[in-house]
């Protein structure tokens, strides 16, 4: 079992070296420049950790992996723009509208949902590729809700924002590790609840979302409980889940 | 063989009921507004054409050819936006950009790009999406190129910006048909040449790309000669390409 360092080490290997569609052209180096290192790589790992769990291989999930990583930088490309949460740096850095500009910024975002398409459209399964494209709509209803306000549900829109790519994470290690669909129901119920877990974490560092709603305490204590319910979850699931018990931990500890 | 408008009413009718995802919640409503009736639906009409000239079922074919229709009107939403193309209207009416807003036209777009590979993975054959993933990477090259003015090569960036779904929309079509990979030469070669026709009609209609590079008149020869150029390559397909034939001469001689 590769240890978490390792594991985010193959992530940033495997999509720095990753091979673009040529007819991309130039837009490659702002496509580069979204998914260059500096990301937390929270879900790629999950990804590969949870295929080593099941009995799968590192190797075979790396496009996966990737796959659901570049859903991600896609929805923080497209989230940056002006006309959306208008943020003008990302990790540290000028987001990519301003490193390059709006224009470049909408089709570099286009190129990261179809590029993840394309590494999802790799295996011999269309599974792979069906569940990535179900999480990437339940995605976008979420930032629909977010962006116009829609919110009155809190839980729902967090949980299409970002649970539905959590989820798809640990969905996609269990079908690259070939997990039959009627064992997959602990797994899944873990990356549902660590989606929420990631969620109320980073809604405490930044002070929104469920900090507005619950406050800091009450956004504290929601964290809490969600640690608990997904160690509990964790503890359900027959294999080996000790890298995923450090990646939990890593998650509900973190503090930027 | 069913008559183009019969084609274009089965495109219509298929486009009117299709079910989306029921998470993007209100963004439905800018999606269903982007595929309005208007379009020419060309690019679907000839993917069920194809199909059913060579041999396969047009109820079949139908998802591809919405796939097809679904990625062409992502571009269109994402191409009119104020950092791209800046085109208020779209079809007589105002684009979505406008008669929504900005934001939700990035998330409409989308979306439109997300259910279309949604649609091509409907199909057991994950051939179907590859293709059609293949083709919107050239695609966002291509309107890449034209956005930042990198269109020294004008003929290699209409290739891209439209040809690539051309060709995609054939390809789907033999691929719902089954056509063997080894006889579908003689039809790909067909759909990059109507590609090529289709865009030079459209540069002599709206004055611009061909039009721009080598006058009205060169454009209009050159229109003449990929016309009888995509005559040529249909009458060397083995198959009843009337219904082809016919969709040609309405691309040829199309006045708006």
């Amino acid at each position: 079992m590769r240890r978490p360092e390792e594991l985010r080490a193959a992530v940033e290997e495997y999509l720095g070296s990753l091979a673009l569609a040529t007819e991309l052209g130039g837009l490659e180096d702002a496509v580069r420049y979204a998914l260059d290192p500096g990301g937390k790589r929270i879900r790629p790992m999950l990804c590969l950790a949870v295929t080593e769990a099941a009995g799968g291989g590192i190797e075979e999930a790396l496009p996966a992996a990737a796959a659901v990583e570049l859903v991600h930088t896609f929805s923080l490309v497209h989230d940056d723009l002006p006309a959306l949460d208008d943020d003008a740096e990302r990790r540290g850095r000028p987001s990519v509208h301003v490193a390059f500009d709006e224009a470049v910024a909408v089709l570099a975002g286009d190129a990261l949902l179809a590029e993840a398409l394309r590494l999802a459209l790799s295996y011999d399964d269309p599974g792979i590729a069906r569940e990535l494209i179900g999480a990437t709509l339940g995605m976008i209803g979420g930032q629909f809700r977010d962006v116009t306000g829609d919110d009155a549900d809190l839980a729902e829109v967090e949980r299409l924002k970002t649970g539905r790519l959590f989820a798809a994470a640990v969905g996609l290690g269990l079908r690259v590790a070939r997990v039959p669909e009627a064992e997959q129901g602990t797994w899944r119920a873990f990356g549902d609840e660590l989606g929420l877990l990631f969620q109320v974490v980073d809604d405490v560092l930044d002070g929104d979302g469920f900090v507005r709603r619950l406050g800091v305490e009450g956004a504290r204590a929601l964290a809490a409980e969600s640690a608990g319910r997904t160690r509990d979850r964790l503890a359900a699931i027959s294999a080996d889940t000790s890298v995923l018990r450090a990646l939990v931990e890593e998650l509900a500890g973190r503090t930027e």
